[in-house]
């Protein structure tokens, strides 16, 4: 099958052979694949990857001398069942997964691995135990937006967010707007959300953040301790002893969605006391920070991964239902031969949030959307 | 008054003014206090510590160029009281105190203070609405524990420990042997404890650690993990799935009571997935660390400081009842001319724990009680 493989720490476009289904598997046709910030990450730190999993005891994901096929943000269609297999589903069935088979010696991912190929290939080999169908009515587009949408829910899920908890989004990349999505889905706010680029800044709006800083204009966190100071209900705004400086501020739940080094620390050195940080973007590299500043704060920082199996049905619910609209995100969709320069045209935040590879597309050079 | 003050960045003993207590004040005479890590890393790291206080956006609790009385872990006596002070407790009454004055501009440390010495002089002026009286029967030296002792208290309680977390105290200095008592007033346990140094070992099993560990021999999470895998009622170990090498472990609560770069990145390195990390050890230093390790495993870090004067009166009362028995901590006392050579005494574990001062000592040069 074509594929588009990370071979030599750059994508080419290869043959590569199509997966087998195993017991409970399925074989799939890639419909849609985002591709994920975390892909690029992989592709330029793809040791960190692997040394990162060394280093926390786990077997290595992939081994960097063969080829890597990635992509896990997917809808697919169900073109064979492998043995052992319920059918529950019958072939031609549009379908999510988490991007894991279960297997009995455990759990392994897909695209982050040697063996279990991603979505930036025609075919993929999934758990059938693991497939959502795609409900009517729903598009295609909208269900590989699944698992990107999920990140968010599963952060603020995290966050264990308090009535009059006052969020504030650093970023608004894929992560932060997926983030704003899930804010908004559970009626949290008013959600100040931060970005650099103007487009970002736009998709905030449409994805549903109330205030929309531009940091090089104005400190996020002076928009922050503004709407912060107006209680929900004034009456639970807790007393200040009379020489502190007033109103007293509901308390800070900042989501970090950049996740390159240093933006840890400026959180840090920026939050008001008793913030709690929910780090979801993936700073692949070492980071620096300053522990007396977390401490003379008590600050807790909650690092945060993925989602559960609930989270991410939830998440194609909402979809379909339209409670999450994730339809801004979407800004381009390229074919197998379109990926490697995808990832380029990523690197600017101004032109695209998130792009989809579609391996059926067969024009030579699809022009992005844009 | 003698003092031991900081200037040019050392210790020396001097001739400062007698504090004047101002409204609602009280004149006190130092009995004892301790000397803390704090105040070791504050002399070498004294412009770590302005300059975090500045980046955190606090005035600067300190100005170098002038002279600084430190000692903020006293007993002492009331010797005249301040104008529109209550006098509930008569002048010659053992006192505890948080080490911070209540002014009308605002709350004021005492001991990181320019204006406000702290327990290494022979007076102190303290807040008469903080003063707690030492109950009878209990001596100067135990209570001159609260304050440290107090710090274990809250890490604990900032902990939410539910019924089966299983504790590793990382770093068993005064601050670690703290929280080992409040882990043990708590009934959390088994207590594993690791420090590399034999002294502190042993005073980890004279506090109540179940299982001490040297590094140098084992690391801590192998004596971690036997222990968290006996769950007090085995009916609450969760089902792990067959092809999960078992058995289901307790819930990792880390204390990092060490406080040194690299530390905290070790802790995020070994932890198993969705432990949280008390930070309890104060790093004045910048410290790396990989947030894809903390990604990974979903790690939650909570930085504590302090505890709330509830917190602080109870562990004065759990002192005088027994039930915290910091007694072992002690290690030595010294007069104010001790002190300089004390905090070069304390830069070996093997030798002590915490060294009392006692300005009232008269005796020259007294030697150490190790």
């Amino acid at each position: 099958m074509r594929a588009v493989v990370m071979r030599d720490r750059r994508l080419q476009l290869a043959d590569v052979p199509v997966p087998a289904p195993g017991p409970g598997e399925v074989l799939v046709r890639t419909l849609a694949c985002g591709i994920c910030g975390s892909d690029l990450h992989a592709l330029r730190h793809a040791d960190r990857f692997v040394e990162a999993a060394r280093r926390a005891g786990n077997p290595s994901p992939m081994d960097l001398a063969r080829d890597v096929v990635m992509g896990h943000e997917f809808c697919a269609e169900i073109v064979e069942h492998g043995p052992g297999t319920t059918r529950a589903l019958p072939a031609g069935t549009r379908v999510c997964s988490r991007p894991m088979l279960m297997r009995a010696e455990g759990v392994r991912t897909i695209g982050y691995s040697n063996d279990h190929p991603g979505g930036y290939g025609e075919f993929m080999r999934l758990s059938e135990a693991l497939l959502l169908p795609v409900p009517n009515g729903l598009s295609t587009e909208h269900a590989a937006l699944t698992e990107p949408m999920a990140v968010g829910l599963h952060a603020v899920e995290k966050a264990r967010l308090a009535e009059d908890d006052a969020p504030l989004v650093i970023g608004c990349g894929p992560v932060g707007l997926a983030v704003i999505a899930a804010l908004r889905l559970r009626g949290a706010g008013p959600i100040v959300a931060a970005d650099f680029s103007p487009r970002r800044r736009e998709l905030a709006a449409r994805l549903g953040a109330d205030v929309i800083v531009d940091p090089a204009q104005l400190t996020p966190w002076q928009s922050w301790r503004e709407v912060a100071a107006v209680w929900r209900d004034p009456s639970r705004a807790p007393a200040l002893p009379s020489w502190m400086p007033g109103p007293a501020r509901r308390p800070a739940v900042v989501f970090e969605c950049v996740g390159v080094p240093g933006v840890l620390d400026e959180i840090m050195a920026a939050a008001p006391r008793y913030a709690r940080v929910v780090v979801v973007g993936v700073c692949m590299e070492p980071d620096t920070i300053y522990p007396l500043l977390g401490i003379s704060k008590e600050l807790n920082l909650q690092f945060v991964l993925g989602y559960t199996a609930d989270e991410f049905g939830a998440t194609l619910h909402h979809i379909a239902e339209g409670a999450i609209a994730p339809a801004p995100l979407i800004t381009g969709a390229v074919g197998l031969d379109g990926v490697a320069g995808a990832f380029e045209e990523l690197a600017s935040p101004e032109r695209h949030a998130k792009i989809l590879v579609e391996p059926g597309r067969r024009e030579p050079g699809a022009p992005l959307r844009t």
